[in-house]
């Protein structure tokens, strides 16, 4: 089975390579689709997000990334894949992927969500809490790899 | 009894439809009052929203469509009501309520809000939702009528 | 419009009169109906808990104390009443509620459930909570009326 | 890829049902897991439960009925599977279902828990709302296939 | 400051032991309170439980494992201490000790209760949850201390 | 003990004040601290949110009003404090405070976060309600203290 695992990736944190990683194990290929919106502000690039991602998953053979800025069901019939997956952190998650969840099915009756509750120590890990800590110079090794946490310190000095 | 039903309405969907007609079965009358929040913004004028309503609900007598820039309670005192209705679509949404609810108890006990399940079929539905579909060009006939359907695309494409 | 508003109500608890008085200043008519479920176990009779409510409130002529074994939707149709008001004081009221609503939504689609915030100096207030601290003695007295914390000390201690 | 879809399934429902089927669209084969909890009473035998899962799914090839009176970690070792799926209803089942994906991982860190959304019709079917409506004698058409809802109200007789 | 911890450890696991070890290191002293409530049944005496808290505790000075079958604020008074310390692990948890905050502070304003997170890594983690997956036969040796894992297992066979 | 107790205060609330006085008659010194983030818009400066504070707590001793525009675990170690306080009106908080809690436990382990409920009058109150509010020339007499009251008028008609 072909998963496909949508999200912004502002960039990846360890919450999600984790999530990426198990389904590796588990699918027989997952593509990660780092989602582009026009109206949202990215600290980086839509081809940053993609190349950070990649550089996360050295040495993961069915794992593949690519981009949208199409409606996520119709970039899903472009590529024919009718799965996708999704981590769940907390209730507030739930909450909002439930109406997503119901809303791609409403769009087209074929697409399944399966949800992954995320690992309990990524439980907090958010890209906008590594972006608000790296903003006071706090510690993000624990939350993104370090090729990531040096590309977060560099980007946010500049601004 | 003569009940009020406020909110932003930008556009009216078939779930607000779905409580208008529900409270209009129950209540001797209902007022949609649509909210004009000087500092937010609307996709659709006042004067627009009250006209997509209007069209929406034709053939039903008991159900008027108002508008208000002031505060909910005040505008409440000014018509005589003191009962609120509102719909629940989920969890976020009780919270919110809830609060809300009892800032209009403290600021009139008077004021009594009646909260409705929103029906199960459009419970992922949100004017949000609706126009973020509709500017990648998605199929939004399951969550509008027709009418209101035309007017999103219209306006999104213009922006 | 007349209202049922359906409870084990063992015992009746300010909480819940807190209800019933705030529907009998909007509605014409409040139906209290004490529901008796022969699997659970009560600690008053269905007599003594339809007692206890008339007591608590005398002065307020348009309430009404009734009972049923029957299918709540059963006993609606049988009275020819066709709303119901619930109180929801927290979260895990709301998600049982929300059950019950769309259930009775689906075994008769002209029920409709209204609900009402319970004050928030009840909002901690239940029947269960009331016989609890009433087992080891504890005060009750901001719980329950002067008549019914009487009672319940006199069915605990015999017990 | 094979899953597992454990539960109790006294008896099965359209909510159950709804997501055996949708499982057995996307992956190679579901297995349905029966379970038996020595300490908890059922309305039905176990291969009463099983029979009528049977029952509700013929002409489905790819799903095989199975049961287990074991750890369910266990059972998925001696059947070589490491894929459980789960439906979630709302809130109060992510609640819980976090918690058994957490201990289920803990218990064995290669087993994952897919959590697919109940179709927004059923949300409110469980067996234990089935066989309370039972008793009173209510519809419970919608909520079981014909086959199931005879057994249901046979077995409620006679208790 | 004193502070007391009130529970059924029934047995106490590794997240009790988190919270009370936290405690006692913030704390200046932290009274641990095994609660017996007459109409609950426990798999471990008042006095084994106690015990197995003490054991699993050598070499932490600062806490003391006491005992109450009265109402807790009544016992609080009795030993003037007007703080508790509360663990949460989810959201479940948070309505219920909600609830218990509001009423304990309706019975005694002056009693203060502190909430802690329960460490991640045991938010899973229950009393019940150590006893049902011992009566499967499972491991819970990352669920409570060894001492204690044994003698669950020994009281569980027994039954 | 000490306790830092951080907040935006933009501006302070009964429901604050209620917290910071609870607090200060449990703990030897509270010090409250007034966070300044660059990428936030305040109606009050830093200053003035002290000020506003300090004037509210007049008669208090042991409490003292601080600011800080670093990392909030940062500001700690400087002063040497490692337990904060926070205050929980509603599942929303919850969440949230659940992942800053853990994120700071992340960040430093040895700092412990103690929540307390807000007082149940006070659980709808919020900063940004009371400026909603007061846009609107609505009454929070109820909600902040009168010379606070003055104060937002003033600062928000020059808006």
């Amino acid at each position: 089975m072909i998963v496909a695992y949508p999200g912004s990736f502002d960039p990846v944190t360890y919450g999600h390579l984790d999530i990426i990683k198990r389904c590796s194990q588990k699918f027989d290929k997952v593509i990660v689709v780092v989602m582009n919106n026009s109206s949202k502000k990215y600290l980086f690039t839509l081809e940053e997000r993609k190349q950070m991602i990649k550089e996360s998953l050295v040495g993961i053979d069915n794992v593949e990334v690519d981009s949208s800025s199409a409606l996520l069901v119709d970039y899903l019939h472009d590529i024919n894949v009718n799965v996708l997956v999704k981590g769940l952190r907390a209730l507030s998650d739930f909450e909002f992927e439930f109406q997503m969840a119901l809303m791609n099915n409403c769009l087209d009756p074929d697409i399944e969500t399966f949800f992954l509750m995320t690992s309990n120590k990524y439980s907090f890990v958010s890209s906008s809490m590594v972006k608000e800590i790296a903003k006071y110079n706090g510690d993000i090794s624990n939350l993104v790899p370090q090729n990531i946490e040096d590309k977060v310190f560099e980007r946010i000095e500049k601004i």
